[in-house]
């Protein structure tokens, strides 16, 4: 197909179409004239693809790129590429260092729960740097927790706080790993997981906020 | 204190503190000279909290200045507060309109559930562009449909989707709602709400991704 069908085809503006053949997220067509370029198939499925996680997963430019330079390199394995997506969808590192306490107490949580990850993974820092933020506003007595109640980095009251939502989490996180069929190809499996790593994340984000509207237009508005 | 003892006690440097100063997200002190002025615990705490914002929350200095205005417009109720936070957090409307397949879904979803928000919710709109998203990679036989399940606009597809993750988070929104203890003043349960959803956001998010690595590295690495 044209590129003007190609743009059609997958809902996305020629300019659009052509940034993204311009900044190398969406490989040339082959050449059919001076201007002229046939696309196919795949060049629709990567369109798509990346249109998703820009616009929906809210990724730059240069962090879809990572993402799609993975899905590219077949000698990664499929975890491997999972790690990419999550370096992309983390954005820039915390502005201020985490406190160490803070570190050591998700440390501690995640070691307790069995949990591993590498030490350089983005959501352990950002995972601290929540609990540094919520160290800082319980000195000043603001927050979730009372400035009476233990600091945070005492490990019953980081357990206490986060293994609820830990809970939460885990059964949805293994599901999402298990249901990813054996015999599927790998370059689907690995659009798969990380569509479903970037989309679902939104999906979440968007019923939690949802259900404490609900519950909170239940216990404060008449 | 002085300005700053304010920035040393809130770790804030006296830069960032004097850009808060100049666009409002932070009072002025008192004048006690020709270029001083005196701040106190309210200062403080409203320093830690705007921080908290922007820094972990990733809020813009718009929307920073949104919460805060509501926070001290007691002439609004907590459920109206948290609104606006929500409203903050939700950035930019996407740039595509949503199918209003995508939009019916998700009505007809919330609806069966007994959630009721109104349809300017953020989170509503994001929730039909993530299953808007889904149904075009399924048609592209991209991500985590298969090309040969029925459409994202199909009642029981999507209340297969989507009830593990509303599952998952109702019984945390309601914990969090039902937590704000009843006799707090209004303002500390204001902000108890508020950087509650801030954070725990983030933590959630994060919680999601370590558990993904952890499942991941366990089924996919030897």
């Amino acid at each position: 197909m044209r590129l003007s069908e190609l743009s059609r085809a997958a809902g996305v503006p020629t300019a659009t179409v052509k940034w993204y053949l311009r900044i190398g997220l969406l490989p040339r067509g082959v050449p059919t004239g001076p201007n002229q370029a046939r696309y196919d198939d795949a060049h629709l499925r990567r369109l798509v693809l990346v249109r998703t996680l820009a616009e929906v997963g809210g990724l730059s430019a240069e962090a879809t790129r990572s993402v799609v330079d993975a899905l590219d390199d077949s000698s990664r394995g499929l975890h491997d590429v999972l790690r990419v997506a999550h370096h992309a969808l983390a954005g820039p590192a915390p502005a201020n260092p985490v406190p160490e306490a803070a570190t050591a107490a998700v440390d501690g949580f995640l070691a307790d729960r069995g949990w591993s990850v590498p030490p350089d993974a983005p959501a352990r820092v950002e995972l601290a740097a929540v609990l540094g933020a919520l160290e800082r506003l319980r000195q000043r007595g603001t927050g979730v927790s009372p400035a009476t109640a233990p600091p945070m980095d005492t490990p019953d009251e980081v357990r206490a706080l986060l293994t609820p939502y830990a809970d939460a989490v885990d059964a949805l996180a293994a599901g999402e790993i298990a249901g990813a069929p054996d015999d599927m190809p790998r370059d689907e499996l690995v659009e798969r997981v990380v569509t479903g790593t970037v989309l679902m994340e939104r999906a979440v984000t968007a019923l939690r906020r949802i259900a404490q509207e609900h519950y909170s237009a239940e216990r404060y508005t008449v």
